[in-house]
């Protein structure tokens, strides 16, 4: 499995991803689930990617090979729209679809992507949308600012109660990486390195883009600290009296 | 969906369980899945119930239907040991399986119960089962102290942050309490009222049964300052600077 979250903000966007996968106990191995494309000036499009890794990388490749200063057809660098962008991912689905989940089947293997798209085209406002295995999606708005996909379960709670548009990069940040670690904690199948990337509105470039591993000091503080805390404050709640 | 916890504690157990329903999203009622036999100084069983409705109550009724002062054959008020409870809810469930699997299939519909089952029978230490859908089932340890069944992953990480076999009755209700906070805020299929039960070790009755509805002060407060806490800890952590 794989956890990844996409935030929509005032402020710009923010995207995290972990960076395991597994086939069964045994296979495990580390792929980034991120992918992006900077055209400084023009456009940032930051993709993720969940489900079966063969079939996201499939989805990004066959998005890639479409990419091409010759070509008149639609593809990510040259359509106008993110809504443009999030077709041609859907269409990207349906062709590795059409290619692989007949075979699939015949092994078990589900058909299932999930993915999260968003950044910000020149002329239009940053925008997040989510991807499905059929090729269709739906877009984020302020009432829900954020989309989860893969082990997406065991942190939302605290995405629920934090995540609203007017919260800050810096902010929205931390709580996707507090949701990270709740997720690392409880279920084996997310792990570490993770990728943190920043965009902030109308910047038309990536602001940053963080690799954090096990050494990476501010996650360290996160994971002590947000565990201590919330074991301080589990104790000062009173307990029962019926 | 549901959402059922079952603890076992140095000090006892504590079984805490929601009571929504739903077949789809228009047909939503309130069952309990809670399920318990309290004879005193002899036996106290706690039976929690997740997946389809049919089936748990079709497994609770078997159960029930072999209780029978005058029957030689075993069944949960006249077996020694947990052990052997645990045996027979797995064969109820087998038994059911047996009776609506191959139709249930026929409507596309899952057979999919898990149970859990806890208590003490007089000269055994309090004991705690998770039963599955194929009548097999696992104890908890001192290491693995607790069980969930149904939408369990919410509310996972704040179990896992807290509950050792060495906390008390009262906290280990609070931290399922707060458990089950979450997993109602972020999923439709779970909600009020809950059913939650105190054992306490070698009382052989139940100590505390309490149901708890929207107008329970003590649930309220913990909804209120639990999520309150937790936005005031995640503002104190330090934003990101990378």
């Amino acid at each position: 499995m794989t956890y990844c979250i996409g935030i929509l903000l005032d402020e710009g966007l923010v995207f995290l991803s972990d960076s395991r996968t597994n086939a069964g106990m045994d296979q495990i191995n580390t792929f980034r689930k991120m992918t992006f494309w900077d055209v400084p000036a023009d456009r940032v499009l930051v993709l993720l990617t969940a489900g079966n890794l063969a079939i996201g990388q499939g989805i990004v490749n066959v998005l890639k090979a479409k990419i091409s200063p010759d070509k008149s057809a639609p593809h990510l660098l040259n359509v106008t729209s993110l809504f443009d962008a999030a077709t041609l991912v859907g269409e990207a689905v349906r062709e590795v679809h059409h290619r692989d989940a007949e075979s699939l089947k015949e092994f078990g293997v589900e058909f299932n992507p999930t993915l999260i798209l968003g950044g910000q085209i020149a002329g239009e406002s940053p925008r997040l949308f989510t991807i499905y295995s059929a090729g269709n999606f739906i877009e984020a708005t302020r009432d829900t600012p954020y989309f989860q996909i893969g082990e997406a379960k065991y942190g939302k709670p605290i995405l629920d109660r934090v995540i609203r548009s007017g919260v800050g990069l810096d902010e929205a940040a931390k709580c996707a990486l507090i949701s990270m670690d709740s997720t690392i904690r409880s279920n084996l199948s997310v792990g570490l390195p993770l990728d943190l990337l920043y965009y902030r509105k109308d910047a038309l470039q990536v602001q940053q883009h963080v690799s954090i591993d096990q050494h990476n000091l501010y996650f360290e503080m996160i994971r002590s600290r947000w565990g201590e805390q919330l074991r301080r404050v589990f104790q000062e709640l009173p307990n029962p009296q019926w």
